[in-house]
């Protein structure tokens, strides 16, 4: 230890994909660190680095952590490895932004850098709009009022869960819809709820797509897309 | 009617509090209407426009819809009020911004304006950062990961619904507690989840409070506070 004050960790939100819904916080923050981090895939761009790329030109260090594009959770090797290679620079004393798509808790990665490192190292988070609400506003639909519950479900769980948690839901978000899309299509048929879920894709961003959840191509379905379910009327 | 093109209404959603989480986007729309509605009570100060009243500087006129702060939703005829008054200033071709804290579609008042004028305007939405992602990233709660289903449940549903909706959730977050602490502790005890939910109070602003629910006096608990509860464990 060289007894230096060590740096801070500051995970941002930088929101679902348009770079106008980074937060004036997001980008003040961003832009004060010398060192950026960011997820990436095993080869290419960063999907979040992209979303902020016009604010990264002050000559900031960027750590890029890979992760493999392969279902299921990431080794916790990467998480370890990318702990280390943070705590490196923070023990240096240097402040570190790590950007996150969407909002930094909320299903994304920096979860496990979070509980690697705040226990260690001073280590905040600057919530981001998420893919829920980006959805529902590129839909025109109004999520949730007063008593209704909302129930973000993976479309990952297996068909049996899929199918007892949709049909306990007032208003569902069903996410990670990508490889499981025929299953869910499957449950939501029996559900009687097909014909009422809204498909939205690459919400925000320029090639956004919105239509029926029947009329897409599972072929087509690409990691972001989401499908909202709104039982119910809609009333003031 | 005038012939006149007519003006656009934009529901901007302003984040949780923290006037530094709003959006690039929420900021340029407002400050380009040229008239600003919000929600208020029915006296004193709107909360949505405080958030961002350092850049009401510009001359836009104003316009408070006043709601009941009583228990229930809000009666029908304000919405039609609203509704109309917004109608007469985007007939005369003025674009109207609607701040709405936290997310215009995420439990806030927009969507009864959304549904009386989305047929006859164009009606646009900016989300913003929810109270949800708020209260996760104020109280360092990572709130899910990969399968993990997240529920929203308001506080307000009927003691056996809300228990049965607990008991099925992975990651809870409740919302609306206010009025209905005692229940709210009730059913979590039953459960017995009461020792492990986090009670989050008036995230991002200067006198935010964070506690273990079962530490917290009923009596002060504000319309501004939420609990959160995850099961199991996180990793990476």
């Amino acid at each position: 230890m060289t007894g230096r004050v060590p740096g801070q960790l500051c995970g941002i939100g930088v929101g679902p994909g348009d770079p106008e819904l980074l937060t004036l916080k997001g980008l003040r923050l961003l832009q004060a660190a010398p060192v950026v981090a960011y997820p990436a895939p095993e080869t290419g761009a960063s999907f979040a680095r992209g979303i902020v790329a016009q604010w990264l030109d002050r000559g900031q260090r960027e750590i890029a952590i890979r992760f493999p594009m392969r279902p299921g959770p990431p080794p916790a090797a990467i998480y370890d490895e990318a702990a280390a290679q943070l705590a490196a620079v923070l023990d240096l004393g240097d402040d570190v932004a790590f950007l996150c798509q969407g909002d930094p808790l909320f299903y994304g990665s920096f979860a496990g850098i979070y509980t690697r490192l705040a226990q260690r190292y001073p280590v905040s988070v600057v919530p981001g709009v998420t893919s829920l609400t980006a959805c529902a506003a590129a839909a025109g639909l109004p999520l949730a009022q007063r008593d209704t519950a909302i129930s973000v479900i993976p479309a990952t769980l297996a068909e049996e869960v899929l199918t007892r948690r949709l049909a306990e839901s007032d208003v569902a978000a069903i996410i990670k819809i990508s490889r499981h899309f025929a299953k869910l299509c499957r449950v939501l048929d029996r559900l009687g709820l097909l014909r009422s879920a809204i498909y939205i894709e690459r919400a925000t961003l320029p090639n956004q797509r919105i239509a029926p959840l029947s009329e897409i191509d599972p072929a087509e379905v690409p990691y972001f897309a989401m499908a909202l379910i709104c039982r119910g009327e809609i009333s003031g």
